[in-house]
């Protein structure tokens, strides 16, 4: 049988990575597509720098994508720039000439995911991207091959790396700046951390797999996306106390009533399968009636764990699997977020004045928010003395409401900061993170 | 294009299940192969009982599974009786036939694999399992066809779910008679629960699971394989006070110097990935050098999980994928079990007279075992006082040869349980089950 040829564009790290581990494991490629894997051709910035290729491959090194795209002899690109509007036409070629491709850009199928999967599907082409979310972890095939039949009612994801390292970090105690500036001295943070910090990274994440748990897309602003921007070590010491642990949550959740989209920091119970989840691991939880729970957790990013989910799309084509299955479209209610019921944790810092957490508790009371219980340690500074609270279940956006009118404001020396509560109170073996609300326990009633 | 049939050999729990779900999910199943999926015949033990099938249903019920495994018209076999004589037959006249074959039986799997799957080779069909090994978890599709090429390094499950629930009621401090009770009054253990409670269950998946890591076949008797019959609440406790976390591990080790296999209770970190699997869930952990660490969890029992995986292994059948692809004989050296340093713990119970401790770590001494710390509790019953100790790192083999001399003597009162200690001592939020052993805290420096 001819060689199964493949164009990539880019040789940085990734690209580096796949040639690499296409020759290293060359005969073990061949063996389980029943095809020869010859990289054929690479398009790179600079065309005339010398690279570094591995002994016996003859790539021809070019500088024009497009030329790869359209070249009749090869099968499938591999499309490892990066980037939006450039590998969007990439892609558009390389699928209008037939071709399959692979990607690890979830930026240009987040935002032109409908226009390219609608093209692989005219062409009878595959279009692959397993290394765009959780680089190493298989949950692109698990969800679209590997699974029975049947509605996921939910998934749960931290699917930031960079978010999840610095919540570690805060756990054990450094402050906040200081964990940035070590993610980003090791190489896990950009130097401007937004898109991870904010929540978007993950919430183009959600983005992708909500299409394929749901079989269409939904806009990107139908998600609710917070940061762990203002987390602190003594937020974090506080849920330790109360056997939480707490991740940046990326949810998709299927209700009778319709979907509900958020990212957000959750705390979860400290012995459920997310808490285990550590530094840059990323994890993925679906559950449904059919299965229950799965859960899948691997590395998040790195050029090798990227490269190596690259290089298991490539098999993917070669053996001739992988076509995206033609989805009805379907008409979907999309929930306002915030709008169920859950306890949730707040904290501030107010003035150590007499009387101030009665008339923060009455405050709340009259929004139809009742305080479960309240935790004021011995004060540092007077002026700003901490005070946790958790409330009763509530909708986010009535506790929102509440305590945007408390404000700073001669009370308050800060916004109050909110996270929802996604765990029982105590430490049960079989304690899962699906499991709702309870009464609290471990700290004081509130006497307000 | 023509309908895809199915012949099912069995029609209890899982095969009940498997019907009914592709009724209820036909239109998703259609799409997601491009055919239609049709239950064609049906065997049973007795076939003049009446049996509910779902509307539309026409399948034929026979009392021979012979003749659906001959029936040109059909398809697919989907063998769900258990066993291994019979079946082992079935599913030979079925691949003779040309048909797919699905099967959740691991026993004739781990006793004929061998010639079964060289038979799917020989014919061009597919032989799959899925739903044999921790039934909901997609491990087998994973490691066929979710990962890059190139050696996995190591594997850990969790692959017994019944002694994965026992071991959480010790934890709790139910008593094992108790807790092996309350499994088979919840249909989680058999009457007979000699298999899962002696490692074998686990021994035999982890057979299959390492035929499809090193690509060939190891004798079972390769395998060595430890029970969890003999733990206590005592146990638990203790390691709960070192952070450790007790789970049977099955698991597969290739080193330079070759493979080593084995199903124990070991003592993990109660902070790893593995720790946070409960009940009645099963876990499978791999490591290889591209990808990391890559864990899959989910639900190892039940009917509808089970059926979910069959479902999912028609469904690739259907599509047309899944075929095993050939790989060549490699010669392995397995390695002598408990071959490799390591921390152990040790517990027994002493007759409570001055001197004993010290007679003890000195006859250990002698052998070349050196203890880290003791720990003796104030002793209930004075003839027989459990002492806990841990191990300088050592090879399990030189540690049991020890023991073995201490037996009961005249100075224990039984004979003593040792655990192998796959943890550091301090809970970090970095560590992970693969990190080696380290310096022992938290227990008191032997005097001896």
């Amino acid at each position: 049988m001819d060689p199964y040829r493949l164009g990539l564009l880019g040789h940085g790290t990734v690209g580096r990575g796949v040639v690499d581990l296409l020759h290293r494991t060359s005969e073990e490629c061949g063996r389980r597509t029943g095809r020869h894997l010859e990289v054929t051709a690479i398009a790179v910035g600079d065309p005339t720098r010398p690279r570094a290729l591995p002994e016996g491959c003859a790539a021809r090194i070019t500088g024009d994508p497009l030329e790869i795209c359209r070249d009749p002899a090869i099968d499938l690109v591999v499309e490892l720039v990066g980037g939006i509007d450039a590998p969007r036409e990439w892609i558009r070629a390389a699928l209008e000439a037939g071709k399959d491709v692979v990607t690890a850009n979830k930026a240009v199928l987040a935002t032109h995911g409908e226009e390219l999967f609608e093209l692989a599907r005219d062409h009878d082409c595959r279009l692959l991207f397993e290394a765009s979310v959780a680089a190493a972890i298989p949950v692109i095939q698990v969800l679209q091959h590997g699974l029975p039949a049947g509605p996921i009612d939910r998934l749960l994801g931290i699917l930031n790396g960079t978010s999840n390292r610095i919540l570690g970090r805060l756990e054990g105690g450094m402050p906040f700046t200081e964990a940035l500036a070590e993610a980003q001295r090791d190489g896990f943070a950009e130097a401007d951390p937004t898109l991870d910090l904010s929540g978007w990274d993950a919430g183009h994440k959600l983005a992708l797999l909500t299409r394929l748990v749901l079989g269409t897309s939904v806009p990107l602003d139908a998600l609710k996306v917070e940061g762990i921007e203002r987390i602190e070590p003594i937020d974090l010491a506080f849920g330790a106390r109360h056997h939480w642990c707490l991740k940046s949550i990326a949810e998709l959740r299927r209700r009778p009533e319709g979907i509900s989209l958020r990212v957000a920091p959750t705390w979860i119970a400290d012995n459920s399968e997310l808490a285990a989840v550590h530094d840059e691991y990323n994890a993925v939880l679906l559950e449904a009636e059919t299965f229950g729970t799965l859960v899948l957790q691997g590395k998040g990013a790195g050029g090798l764990p990227t490269a190596g989910s690259v290089v298991a799309d490539i098999l993917r084509a070669a053996r001739g699997e992988g076509r995206t299955p033609a989805t009805p479209r379907q008409e979907l209610r999309i929930l306002e977020p915030g709008s169920s019921p859950s306890r949730h944790y707040v904290r501030f810092r107010a003035k150590d004045r007499p009387g101030v957490l009665a008339r923060i508790a009455g405050a709340l009371a009259e929004e139809g928010v009742s305080i479960a219980s309240v935790e004021q340690p011995e004060p540092v500074d007077p002026s700003a003395v901490p005070v946790h609270l958790i409330t009763h279940p509530v909708p986010t956006t009535v506790l929102d409401a509440a305590l945007s009118r408390l404000g700073p404001n001669g009370i308050l020396s800060e916004d109050p900061l909110r996270i929802r509560i996604d765990a029982l109170p105590s430490p049960l073996p079989s304690t899962r993170v699906d499991e709702g609300p309870g009464a609290t326990k471990g700290a004081t009633p509130c006497p307000a």
